[in-house]
């Protein structure tokens, strides 16, 4: 079940030539999939639900301009024991337009003990549904 | 031939878990890959003689706190007809620790007309020094 | 006459304090700027009638969390020869909370020379429009 | 006794302008404040003795680029009951160039409690030494 979030691109997103940054995409995975996680978490403190990013895949096909209408697209890909994969469509909202595809990791983890642990059954039952 | 650059790390690259964001630790590998470039291009402008990014993939393995010397490392892995890719290494400067490993890929992109190009023979030659 | 840009509050915005850091809260005025802009050049490249930002005052009143409801208000308070002044309100969008007040001076720029120049007479038109 | 800090300007710090942009060089004030305040609390966490911006003003003189070797000094210019504050002059390290100027207020807080507090003796003492 996909989840899309637009993303207002700020003239700081630009590096000097003229286009968005390419390590700034990356961050609008990160908004994207923080308001996705939401829906699981509702206001609860991340560090009570959280993740570390463990792999970051990106393949960039076009250029984001500062007008450019841009929405992210994610849905949970694989789950695996203590970690989850999410598959990324930053595309244009009007046009037909994909500006990059991404597949991204993350592993739960225990912010106290800083370690990763096993996903747990809420957020199975919850991952589950946004295959 | 491997290239190293340090990075100083800022409190602005932290994020709201304390740590350095996963997105900024591409920015620090931009950084990295900019100055090794300058090798290159001596000072001329980017535009006569630079790349796009075409994919990025980063492995995280330890988070990276505010006090933390990192030195960022890269080589030339792979030189095709219009791209190359580069393999990075973030790690710490003083203690045995690997942050991230990357691996990007770098289009040569003519500017004019904002299409990619095939490698010129003076940074063919640059770049299989790099090997 | 106000101008009003609402601003979505990015995790990447937040330092290590958790809140959005005031650095940041700067490119929320400069993001709600270049749309207000956009009023006069309608899409013209801000090259051929830009700015460069000369003064920076902001008065911080209340830290901005994440799922804050920002919007950016500003109007123009003075016009000189070659700059002019902008006074922002950052606010809630809900609550009457105000977490940010803003004085910026503009100073036109001649984009080849690099030097201040005077405001054209179509500029200085718009601008007065927005006293 | 003013304190010196060498920033190294990133490719990520530039705009679309080509130049560092304005809110990056108030996170450059940040980076040697932040190394600035170790000199009092030593690597203990900044949430023990810590402090929020109340206000910043900033001229900026002249545009930093890539290439530029920025040197940040800062000094105590005031101290309040319960906020001091800063000087700051942004210059480039080797040419006799200012490129900004700023004057930035702190306020003591008391992290638990979300609240401003009085300075501290060992913090007054200190920053006294700093004038």
């Amino acid at each position: 079940m996909p989840f899309s979030y637009p993303i207002d691109v700020r003239f700081s997103d630009l590096d000097a030539l003229g286009h968005v940054n390419h390590a700034v995409i990356i961050s609008y995975l990160e908004h994207a999939r923080h308001h996705w996680w939401q829906g699981l978490i509702k206001g609860k403190p991340f560090e009570e639900e959280g993740y570390l990013i463990a792999r970051v895949e990106v393949d960039y096909r076009e250029s984001i301009l500062i007008n450019d209408k841009v929405i992210v697209t994610l849905r949970c890909e694989s789950i695996g024991t203590s970690s989850f994969t999410l598959a990324f469509q930053v595309r244009d909202e009007l046009r037909d337009v994909v500006f990059a595809e991404a597949r991204i990791v993350q592993v739960m983890l225990d912010f106290k003990t800083q370690r990763s642990r096993p996903i747990g059954d809420e957020t199975l039952t919850w991952l589950r549904s946004q295959l």
